[in-house]
């Protein structure tokens, strides 16, 4: 990336608050003189008919030939005959690797202090695999599938993940035990790659250990590397420990594009009202910044969502306080052109 | 069961820790002057050769025609060609619900007050049918089996536990957004029993969601029902609000007999030095002492531990005392002798 290149970003707001927040995202991008033009897509669940394609082709391709996509909540449709959007594009955009940082945000009292961990996520295989089938009447096989090939790569990822973020230890958490040639695969390729890495820790941890390790004394995880489920499950408590899913980012990490969500829901309830909580979408998008190595910027955008969030004087109501999404969005871009 | 009837109980103290926590159990009982006699088994994977039983066939019997068990930590080995002995006892028992109330210990200071949540989990199939295999070079299948009559049964016990302890309220913890087959179906079965208690609460919620509820506020659960691996990872995470593994009691249920069991580890490191906390195991032998319905015991036994770690004076080095097992058990069996 040099100075002049600039970037384009596919942008699904999403459904019930993700447009605002997405608003949200576009204003402060451009108060920080981001070089990014928006590519915008709506897609949503409703939408679509079903059997009809969920998402566009060529949103597809849009995010493939951008590299970066940013994607607001989409709903998820229970039983309705057709597919999550969220899996579809993982899918459909090989997004291989699902990663989510949970760092304590500064103001934001939990009980929980200086929590800083990583959650590296295998986004394709696993329980997801989609392969379930009723083989007799009231018993269904549903097939988890692990590959060496996706386990590698996800392992390879956490690695070079760690060593880029001057991160000490890597954790492949599992349950081996009982899934002995399953998470034993994972396991296996996790223990090939940690050897090319001798100066980052690899250490093993049964999910359920990890699990109560989060709760007592999360200090004692960095970054962690799982299969599919465990880390939809152990991303979720670990954002719980920082204050909830509208606090914590989320990256899906592909071999040729990015995609930054927001992971918590489309709170239909303030939908329209200008009273959402656009910081997880921030944050995600700051990844994404990150990732086309905006360094400066994406840490000016970063200082002042977190000045902000620390003085507590422009606050959501979902933090306790009475701003508009547009009160807190001002107050953010306020602090960047001070900055600047 | 009458005054005067007498029961025997199939007891294995297991390894590491295993034997001294099962001998403060024993003199607990006896001071409280439990009605119980004892059938001790010592069974270990250190003492079995591969390809051999690992529990003996008298044992297992013992349990079925005693209809009771007590079991102390029984090391898990890794890739070592046989099965672990949890395991083992479960399917050969079919012990079909795992039960494991987490409650805040009086005196036990963790992040969290006033916890109160019971995990049951389903306990033969799941993710632990054992049901995996390589189907190609770097490819392994793991089938995670889910049937009606495993679901029904342990929902129904799930509703009746709720029923006999008043409780509110069941939640069914499930992935059916994805596995809509699979969870679908436990979730199918949770709603049928569920329409045969009109008295009490049912809901449905996403595992990732759970973790995250749990983690913020606990008391937002109450009684959760779910699948075997599911219920693995969430006992685990609400043990570890109340203070971990070696505070927290956990039952296994079948139809015609119960096993109650210490789930923490064996502590090898402080094997045989009189140093460990019987506490988990305690707490596991009265939910067998309820089972045989001797309650006015039962909350004799359970008010002189909590009587003694809430005074805090005698405790074992795991809660930050200086008291040796013996010390803390004799604490509370002097607390009994006062209350008889
Ligand atoms: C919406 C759902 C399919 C998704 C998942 O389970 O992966 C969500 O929970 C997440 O974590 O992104
Ligand atoms: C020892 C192991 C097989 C067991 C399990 O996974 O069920 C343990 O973690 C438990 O929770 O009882």
């Amino acid at each position: 990336s040099t100075a002049s290149q600039r970037y384009t970003v596919t942008l699904f707001p999403g459904d019930g608050i993700g447009p605002e927040i997405s608003q949200a995202v576009q204003d402060v991008f451009a108060a920080a003189k981001l070089p990014i033009d928006w590519e915008v897509y709506h897609v949503s669940t409703k939408s679509v008919k079903p059997g009809e394609d969920l998402i566009p082709k060529e949103a597809l391709d849009a995010v493939k030939r951008n590299g970066y996509g940013l994607k607001g909540p989409l709903e998820t449709p229970i039983g309705k005959g057709h597919k999550s959007l969220n899996l579809t594009l993982r899918k459909a955009l090989s997004l291989y690797a699902n990663v989510r940082p949970c760092v304590s945000v500064p103001g934001v009292k939990t009980k929980y202090e200086n929590v800083n961990v990583v959650t590296v996520r295998e986004n394709t295989e696993g329980e997801y695999s989609g392969l379930e089938h009723m083989v007799y009447p009231g018993v269904v096989e549903m097939i988890k599938l692990i590959t060496r090939q996706a386990s590698l790569r996800v392992a390879r990822y956490a690695f070079e993940y760690a060593k880029n973020n001057q991160r000490k230890m890597v954790t492949a958490v599992h349950k081996a035990t009982v899934m002995k040639r399953a998470d034993g695969l994972f396991l296996e390729c996790c223990r090939e790659v940690a050897q090319e890495y001798p100066n980052i820790q690899y250490e093993e941890m049964l999910i359920d250990t990890c699990a109560a390790h989060l709760v007592q004394n999360p200090s004692r995880l960095d970054v962690m590397v799982m299969p599919n489920l465990y880390g939809d499950i152990i991303s979720d408590l670990c954002a719980g420990l920082i204050g909830g899913l509208g606090l914590t980012p989320s990256g899906n990490m592909g071999e040729s594009c990015m995609l930054a969500e927001a992971v918590h829901g489309t709170a239909p309830d303030i939908a329209g009202k200008n009273l959402a909580n656009p910081t997880a979408l921030l944050l995600s998008s700051l990844m994404m910044v990150r990732q086309m190595k905006l360094f400066e910027k994406a840490d000016i955008i970063e200082n002042a969502i977190y000045d902000v969030l620390k003085e507590g004087k422009v606050r959501t109501r979902d933090l306790g306080g009475t701003a508009t999404c547009t009160d807190y969005t001002l107050a953010i871009v306020d602090k960047i052109h001070k900055s600047l």
